[in-house]
């Protein structure tokens, strides 16, 4: 893969990034092809002949597509973070592309484009859980000093 | 107050809306307010003479105002909702809510937008907080039955 | 009507903000609302037994709601404006609130979200276009003096 | 360039895209990608000594930033598009990208992260601009037939 404009941004970052810069790129791009991938397949279910089977898939990818598109907003400006608000929105991003992709899952075998979708959310889950796995976030659940 | 527009809206909802109409207008509301607020301190901090100082202000407001942005266009639309993906974010929107207004606190003496703004956060904090005391979102903590 | 916080932070703006304040808070509130209100409208209109002859209404309340976050984000940060950006942004939205009241009204009559929404789109019209009669932007058409 | 989502997500639309896909997927990915490099580089001119000359260039990349992330949402949902409200805000783009690539252009030389912004910029709107001179938008300036 050629190096990405996130990454370069990122490289010229004029401060101390908290988290690993592959990391925080890889989540980053995944969540804005998310926003897309999710956009689209909303406005794709919605032409489809049997839209009524699929409010729930068009409700669930407008709602994984706002917070993804809050997450890519949040992960493109590392200066200044709140850690614990980033932990949260990304834990937030990591449930709701988990919930999606499922929902996708139920209708890839007639639909390509839930397919896809379904694909993006697992590739964008998945950077996002590698990203709280860095050893910048505190764990969920300890005592919160902020 | 008069009924604001989103109260009308939930009204007209042609679907059973999983949490109290008036705590789902009132968190709606104030998120959007705060976008605004959120918004338009970071652009005042941004035009300060002392700006310098008003750089984690200004990051901060940024990063309230896209995850208030995200959580009014969620709970904008209630109908299938994922209610652990609704109580997560509404989650995170507090605690960004209240980062932010202890941060434009400090600065409160100083700059009257920090002020207000500190205030119009606090309001959607506790909103958002009312919200998530409704019978609808399961414990935080509670194993998640989705 | 009670000072909203908008025209607050206003007031508190470091700088001359180069509208009108009245203008500017009415602007950026109505389309606040219509974020609020074309979100709710597209979700109301999916949950509907006549899901299928509401697609146009869905996709053109998601992109008014779209239109109308962008334009009230801009609005909200004065300060160091493109002009000929935040116009023709500006009129964009007047364009996409018409096409969404117009569709809606089509709906008005057996959904009454759709009447709300319609309405509200109305009133954000009206306050860009307001917005927009102020000396402060140059007139579409005229060679831009960047 | 290995073929991306939004391009398989663009093949995968059930019904017939009014413009070319290819300048489509373009211009949406290279509004995801300014998105990102919009709000990276506002954020690191935050965190440069020299802030209080950079005023100019964060509100202009804030600014590019949420025109760019409307822009691709209305991208990414070619069902039911509004032909002019979609051609109006891609010109919008168009022009928020050339601005901000001008602004940045300014400090190119003294921070890289502006440098690789003009970059992201100048991509966005050639691509912006090679989706208008398709077919499909009506000429700006003629009378718009809605």
């Amino acid at each position: 893969m050629t190096e990405t404009s996130t990454l370069q941004m990122l490289d010229a970052f004029p401060a101390a990034v908290p988290v690993g810069a592959t990391e925080l790129a890889a989540a980053t791009d995944t969540c804005l092809a998310c926003v897309q991938a999710c956009n689209a397949c909303a406005n794709s279910d919605l032409l489809e002949p049997d839209v009524a089977t699929l409010r729930a898939c068009i409700a669930l990818n407008l709602a994984c597509a706002d917070i993804c598109a809050a997450t890519a907003r949040l992960l493109s400006r590392p200066g200044q973070w709140d850690l614990l608000t980033v932990r949260d929105l990304v834990t937030t991003c990591v449930r709701s592309c988990t919930v999606c992709a499922e929902e996708c899952d139920r209708h890839a075998e007639h639909h390509r484009h839930c397919a896809i979708c379904a694909e993006v959310c697992r590739a964008c889950l998945r950077a996002c859980t590698a990203l709280l796995e860095g050893e910048a976030f505190p764990a969920p659940g300890l005592p919160a000093a902020t």
